[in-house]
């Protein structure tokens, strides 16, 4: 799996990206918005104090500082994590593929382990022997016939998982910085994966994980696997979580059957009653992924970099864009043959404030939004970027955008 | 649900159905040819012998006598059972659906249970505590919705649904007859189920069940019912012969999920990796069969019998030829406005002796031997009668047939 390197950054430049995606506000959207707009990491950082005032907020931006990066990078030099960005080729292939992948992802441990197809194992934390037992077994089989285990380091079946895979391998996602590694249990647990496997994440180094960033994480736990399986979920449980994102990447979910009366069963025959892959048997995993473990998954991407003859790095931002229908106004087209966004209306701010007026707390897709601005979609994105950066807006999976409500301004 | 009598048979008719059905080698699917061919069961009574020595029997035919039946009836009548042919009003309405419904239904209990909208439940005699608490919930459920509960009488889950379901109505099935209640433990169960439901077979009253009357008996479980639910079973039990029936007999399939590590879900994780509709609350099965409780089963039965203008006995016989594509062969056209089969090539043995050549005893469907045979399926269908007359062939289910192993005659 291993691919001719699109893009390798100098030192300089991938220290401008960690700053720029650890700058307020800045998030893995915004960042290719503004690459695409700035044609460098160094240029949007000179332009975010200006943009975030366009777009109304209240106060000066804060903009990631050179001491800030310098402490990370030393950090990260001690403790053995290096920093891989979205496009180089140790990057993982199917993370490259997911909406707001992160620009940035700080790598402990093989980087091997990240080309090899993979499958996520998740599930209670609170899990029965039963599931333990099982979990235990389809990430030994799925090991055997060469996948690698992706999970979230918690307690109950992640960790299991881990530990059954970590011979053939096995993949941990973090929600803080790998300076701040979280649960407890699995302090001791992190330098064995990183042995045959790694350890990732795409917070700052000495992020302290809060409740918020788990949802966020479970998006990479799906993201960098062909399927996610979930063994004992109870309802609303985070597991379901990642189940969701994984089927709104277009990957796999799979789903253990529980009793009827077991409440850790509900999530998961919930997700079955949805159309989940059931999954009761290491076959019944294989049989799903191994017809598409060799799919290269970069063929549409590859071609669409192609065809736009854009710069390498905004190759990797195609993903972001992935969701919106190719050349749906006709003025989309001419920014696609230039690589570059044009500003159409991005400067008025009249424009600006007529988008942000119909934005509301409930998340709408950008299309919707664009039809109902009556501009391209191009120019929404351009004003977002304003918006998103003076912490307006959020971006809510799905290519969804919400105003945030004022009471978490604060 | 209540509908018009189509059959009133007088006590004569009725003796000889029962004399008829109870005779050698006769089955449902002969017992109907037999009166397309003869117009009534005591002109085929008479025809019995020649027909079985015609089809190739090794000895003469046993016809059930007139004292058998008699004393059947004595026994019927002293423990409070009636029978109750197909076509008359109190036969149960979805069982006349079904390929091969047993003409006479020997019937204990009350016979409006048999007209409601009925749910089967049905799995393992040695189920775990959950699985005995989740049919007992689904039963209650299921019963205070409105559904009369089927089940076999088994020990375990059977017999926990039929208790939690004595006072909205269960209807039990008996794999042997009347006189000799299975198993022992349903013994005293069954005048309770008899009190608000129904006990019903097909078997003489006196029929000592052995092993191969279970799997028949269970799809008339299945066929009594909208749709069956297996709540635990292990592979190759005969819960899963009951499901097998449901799908043929195109009625739903429901399956209660459970944990990878219990054998006793095996079965019903199988089913819902084959499609089967998951069950984990009572919802689960209302949503599927509340949408189909009130549609009239006898739209398409009442339909075909006034078109083709049939004796009032033929209707029933719809269901036998279910499967055959209507007017496949232009031959049939003619038999079917008659409301007779003609004997085309019936009476050749040189016909009956190339079917029977290409008879084994792999099933094959009727289709595929009146294709091979080059000569209509309603010449096939006759001829079959005189075969399965002289214990020569057996029908599999899914209008399919085989020859009986020589081995199997003795």
């Amino acid at each position: 799996m291993t691919r001719p390197a699109r893009v390798r950054l100098t030192d300089d430049e991938r220290f401008d990206w960690l700053r720029l995606i650890r700058s307020e506000n800045v998030g893995p959207r915004t960042f290719f918005a503004l690459m695409r707009n700035f044609g460098a990491a160094g240029a949007a950082l000179d332009a975010l104090p200006d943009l975030a005032r366009r777009g109304g907020a209240s106060r000066p931006i804060r903009v990631a500082g050179v001491e800030e990066i310098e402490r990370e990078f030393a950090l990260a030099l001690k403790i053995g994590v290096r920093f891989v960005a979205l496009g180089e080729p140790e990057y993982p292939p199917p993370l490259r593929q997911i909406d707001s992948a992160p620009p940035v992802l700080a790598l402990r441990g093989r980087e091997e382990a990240l080309q090899q197809p993979a499958v996520a194992i998740v599930g209670s934390r609170n899990a029965s022997a039963a599931g333990l037992t099982f979990a235990d077994r389809l990430a030994r089989g799925l090991g055997q016939a060469g996948y690698v285990i992706v999970s979230g380091l918690a307690r109950g079946i992640d960790q299991r998982a881990h530990v059954a895979a970590l011979e053939t391998g096995t993949i941990g996602v973090l929600a803080g910085g790998h300076a701040r590694p979280y649960p407890p249990e699995a302090v001791a647990l992190i330098p064995r994966i990183a042995e045959y496997g790694a350890i990732v994440s795409e917070m700052p180094i000495e992020w302290e994980p809060r409740g918020r960033d788990f949802p966020r994480r479970n998006r990479l736990v799906s993201g960098l696997s062909l399927g996610t399986a979930v063994i004992e979920a109870a309802r609303g449980s985070g597991s379901l979580i990642t189940a969701k994102f994984a089927a709104e990447q277009n990957r796999e979910v799979f789903a253990a059957p529980g009793s009827p009366l077991d409440p850790r069963a509900e999530g998961t025959n919930d997700l079955l009653r949805d159309g989940a892959v059931l999954c009761a048997r290491v076959e019944d995993v294989l049989a799903v992924v191994d017809p598409i473990r060799d799919r290269d998954p970069f063929s549409r991407f590859e071609q669409a970099a192609h065809e736009t003859g854009g710069p390498a790095w905004s190759a990797p931002s195609f993903g972001d864009d992935a969701e919106a229908p190719p050349c749906a106004h006709p003025g989309d087209e001419r920014d696609e043959a230039s690589g570059r966004t044009l500003r159409v209306n991005a400067d008025s701010s009249e424009g600006r404030r007529r988008i942000e007026a119909l934005l509301s707390p409930a998340p709408v897709s950008i299309d919707d939004l664009a039809r109902a601005a009556e501009v391209s979609v191009r120019e929404i994105r351009t004003a977002l970027i304003d918006l998103e950066l003076a912490g307006r807006v959020e971006y809510c999976g799905g290519n969804r955008v919400a105003l945030i409500a004022p009471a978490a301004e604060s």
